[in-house]
């Protein structure tokens, strides 16, 4: 066999329709929303958000509201058009085009509110690592204001009923941080992720004020239900967490139970049952053992 | 000392080939396979496995063997020169070139088969979340997907014996999405992983169909064996997961153990042995502690 | 609302100075490092250390040195900016150019230890991975590596007193790997670290000579102590580990505690006390549990 | 005054929409062709009627359908935009999405006679020029192939009336070879020019076959008529060259006058008026000249 | 002689400092003006001048406060630091940083003038070209306002006696349109180009109002005078236009004369003397010739 | 019709190799020079003759010779490449890497002589142009020395019987300047070119020292002898310029003619016979000529 007939080979193969297994595959004559464009709209939002860290340094308290001016426009352009994607790719209404401009107003009416909550958080960091040095530093190089911002972007979009969008952005911060929150998770104020790595919020898990999670934390679901299909039904499956809980690296909470306020999980816990106001959890001790092989545990 | 005494200095210092502790680097006159270009490789397998989703959108029923044609073609000739390298990198065998040329032909007529696998993977991910609400947001969105094209990718040239590049390919993946399997690892038919952050599978893990691993998981080693000059020994010493296994997150599965069809490991476990078909194996209750200390636990 | 109008409103609130929420955020008229060109100086160190490795591949033993001699030039022209602008973002010191010079002398002056340290990482990483084939696999692939020059760079920023560049460049190893080191941590030689995702290294760890970590392991704070404003205070919280020591998956040691040489700790333990040298820490023993029901956990 | 002022008061008079001198130039709410685009249209193209010199340098006999299946399609998206856009710069019709895929089609028909009239030109030069080695080196490196080809495409797209792109494809080709060709012009096969640089074709003028330019030719408008309004009327009014006439550098051809076949035009001649078939006209001799001055002339 | 030492012996000869010949090109320790950035602040004018046709496409006649704001923020930054480049090229004042801000201010109050300016160009273009179908095509599409957007920047520069940058920003245009106007030239309002490649214009040259050249034309130094050192004296040396002269295709005029108002100069003449107002000037007819040999001329 | 049909009939026919007129097209299955890297490798040289005007701006006296060591290199392996693909293309002989590695080395050698020449070039375009004010403000913006490096470079590859690269490479600084200099050409010492659009010179041409043209001279062929195949015959058919000869802009001097030593051509001449040393030749006086028309000329 030589090249060309390996090509030809291969091209019949890799699209054969009617192959039973590829029947999740296709998608023509759809325009997916741009990974790309994306990125840059995100871009965009943290030059509105925090001016002088991202994007033109220049930036002065003078001239901030030309630049604002000139990115919200910009905002506005590219996230029309992908908002539009994403609604056509799940429905064909013609009013598309109008619902898509709606919804990128709305959007952009609730940025000072996003701005507001964001600057909740970095207090929240700020106080609650000893080795932060100014505000700055959270907002110029910590991946949890990275990842809240994308979240607390995403979240909107959510409820404006965008689909796709959200989870691409969640899924970016998530690929750059390792902190896998999802769009749909409702977070309060002043909301802190130390180191972040491994976190994993659910699409169901409310989160109240002044919560602050370590590494490794999953709220997760425990199980789900089936429908009459057989499909996996879309309840509220994952922890509440009331104001002022604390949990530590790599404990994995699960199922709709409800952390009273003021509790404290320590690190390595597995908790699939609701606890009280201001309790304490900590895993069993850990035991010394006698190996009777030199390297192995 | 001026700037140009400071790098006269620095030169000799770095470049000093008999310092003792420099042993291990020096790397002159091999040209080894590009990252770059094996992100590209990757990144047309991806449109040639998924067209529509990456890649060019205008890509239709009709105009999709057009596509599949030149990616096909594309792909040969830069991986090839890829596989070239890496087997030069370790040998300097005459027949390199046509050793390398066999191994890509070998690993294109493979590919209708990744395409398949990958598909067996979008449908299991699709019925084990709630929360996704298409096929295609899983293949444009999900990691899981990301983690295990590069993986399977990357496992056919490992059994084509290719040295560095199913390394670099699943390490891309990990890097992307926090997801590390070795490209040893043998995987079966609808697999599917949620979140995935922090997922460690070894090199001789072998885990069956229809088996569902959440974050955090490590199916690693508890030990290896030296041979008689002191290097550890290559030998299988990762777990066993039987077909239709469920992993939750953060547990830690490690040794030649094998996993019980069926069974499901609760998280945040840490199992060293074997359990039978259909296990259900939890932590022990976490404890509730009263503090001495106001903020400490 | 037009677009026009829409836009007005949007400035005028995002940039409203006296909001009283924003008041963590305005940063104006400084020029903070470049992230970008951060990137592209951790990418010449790792030429200059890596020779062959990374950046020009043609190098050899004969041309080392003019390579060596250009790209410590270009790490000069690089850094000394760099330094210079976090260096002011903190003080108005007009010295601070002639303290720019003389940092950027001095970390010059240290890569040549950085280079034999990482030297001594690529042979310890070698000796406890039975799958990695050569010193060469683990300096080009392994995200360890990444993380730890990373690291050792930073580090020797942070000695010198520099303010926000140590912590940018240990998050962008962070990010790409998903290891999480401080740059603040002292780290002994020979240092290895598998898989990583998700270690997490404190500010204030102390780490001996020949030490292993796998993924998920935290050495973390426990608890901080607030000073008379209410700040938490700049104190040694974080784990010593002495010589020796193992740390399997996803542990957490946390606290100003010590780890005895030649210790072990099992996987997804929680352990907040000291323990004498040659311990053995492992989990209690994870249970057999009967469920009701036949998804759930 | 301080920067904020400056720029300030450099907005105020620079979006002064009064000041009279201005009135030129508004430009709103339109969005014209994009010349990135186009020169990227300019690229598919040329991979399609010249493959292997351009483009994708792997094409073969047997993959080159394949190649010219994608390079078609992916040209059709890329131009039936420019040309909506164009139509819509001049016009708000609400057919213009159709004419404008009407026009694209019409085009896409019309491509293999571009490159049959380009390929007789490839031969022309070929004969002409002593220095010329090979065909392939015409394609791949004279000026006159580029700036025909841009021409001849541009030339189909100004017979279907499309606005503003012919012009700019043309610009494009007179900026890289300062060739400049009207796009009007009408030129016949086996059509050469050597060198280029310097040579004007008039939006009126018809060339026949197997005519042969040289460098700095004007074949240009002697006068033009104003129209009641006052506005120059675009009538024709640059020369007729007709079949196996040969023009030598720098001579100017001014008005609508006819170049008899065969003629052949001296170098630096200034010719307003017609010449009969085989004509043979050169400059009046250059005369010696005695200077009183040393260097002057 | 094998590569290595082919590289020492090249080194060794092309850094010899002490080869006579070489002795013109040493340039070490200054940091030139950037030719990437001066291009960029070209794009940043042109789009203040011609907003919406140039840079942000979604500018409107209500946004474009925001986007003059922060074009000339922009181009305050961008002009300031090559302005300082190119007087610290020439002279080691330590006043230089201010004079340098001196002179961006200045040019930026130049601005609106350059602007004014512009628009008279476009309108004269225009009025002198059948083929011109509307202002937006000319700023969009044609040469000459390239040539001339740069020329009027250059000029001011120039005016400012500011060095290096005024000729790099023509040349600029030179490399584009083959237009090659010296930045010292003094142009008058409404003045029009056609076709332009090949035009040079004279450091010394004045040209008045509502001035035509056609392509190929020069307005030359017919000789220079040399000063005592043997070194060229700059001394006014290129002609004067003054209102409504038009000058045809490749006319050669030159030394310091003057060509009368009304003037219209004919193609390809050679012109060293002055000539009254309103006079018409062509060459000597061309002659037909009777050639001996077929093929020649 | 639809796309699809569109599509499939447009590669039907523009893939159709039995179209007699598409003859001279078909060029498969060889790799052509690449014009991006011979842009790069003009760049590197540029860095090697012209150090710290172009390339790093850091480079000083003490560190050129790391700079010149490491482009040196860098040089060697662009160029083998492409002299490798160029001698490919036009011969299968076995010996052609060898070859390549040859004329590859022979050229590096030649760099000091190139250097040498273009530093005679740098002070004769001083010398000639009272505008000029510094060696340095040649070389860093004057068209004429990109075009005389690029044809130095070019000729030497001529004389080394490269195919193809030497025309891409003159072809590049005609693109950029509108000189157009054929690779054959052989040029003295101290040349120079003012302005120079439009210039031409063939491929036999020969020039003395001290020469000096001006835009739009062209040195070309009058007629071209046919051998028994009827192919135009490569015999020395342009002119000879004797030493310190002017031509001055827009003069044709055609044929295999001598122009003696010291000899000037004033502007606009059309040369066909050879001159006597210190000749002045000059156009034939233009006329007055009165109008009949308002408007014409």
């Amino acid at each position: 066999m030589n090249l060309q007939e390996l090509i030809n080979k291969s091209v019949r193969e890799l699209t054969d329709v009617h192959h039973s297994k590829y029947r999740y595959i296709p998608m023509y004559d759809k325009q997916l929303p741009s990974a790309q464009t994306l990125k840059e709209i995100i871009e965009v939002i943290r030059e509105i958000v925090f001016p002088g860290y991202f994007g033109n340094p220049s930036v002065t308290e003078n001239t901030v509201r030309y630049h604002a001016g000139v990115n919200t426009e910009k905002l506005y352009y590219l996230l029309f058009e992908q908002i539009y994607r994403a609604l056509a790719f799940e429905s064909n209404d013609a009013n598309t085009p109008t619902i898509a401009k709606e919804k990128t107003f709305f959007f952009i009416e609730r940025l000072p509110d996003i701005k507001r909550l964001l600057s909740t958080d970095v207090k929240a960091i700020y106080d609650n690592d000893p080795a932060a040095k100014s505000f700055g530093e959270i907002i110029f190089c910590y991946p949890a204001i990275k990842a809240l911002l994308n979240h607390r972007v995403a979240h909107e979009l959510y409820l404006s009923e965008i689909p796709l969008i959200p989870r691409i952005v969640t899924e970016m911060a998530h690929a750059e941080t390792g902190i896998d929150i999802h769009p749909g998770a409702t977070i309060g104020e002043y909301f802190s992720i130390d180191h972040g790595t491994g976190i994993v919020i659910g699409q169901t898990a409310v989160i109240g004020n002044h919560v602050c999670l370590y590494q490794g934390v999953t709220l997760g679901a425990k199980k789900f239900v089936l429908d009459e299909a057989g499909n996996p039904m879309d309840l509220p499956r994952h922890p509440i967490l009331e104001d002022n809980v604390t949990v530590y690296s790599n404990a994995s909470i699960l199922g709709r139970i409800t952390i009273g306020k003021g509790t404290i999980i320590g690190g390595n816990v597995w908790l699939t049952y609701s606890v009280p106001p201001n309790s304490r959890i900590i895993q069993t001790k850990a035991v010394e053992d006698k190996f009777v092989d030199g390297l192995g545990i």
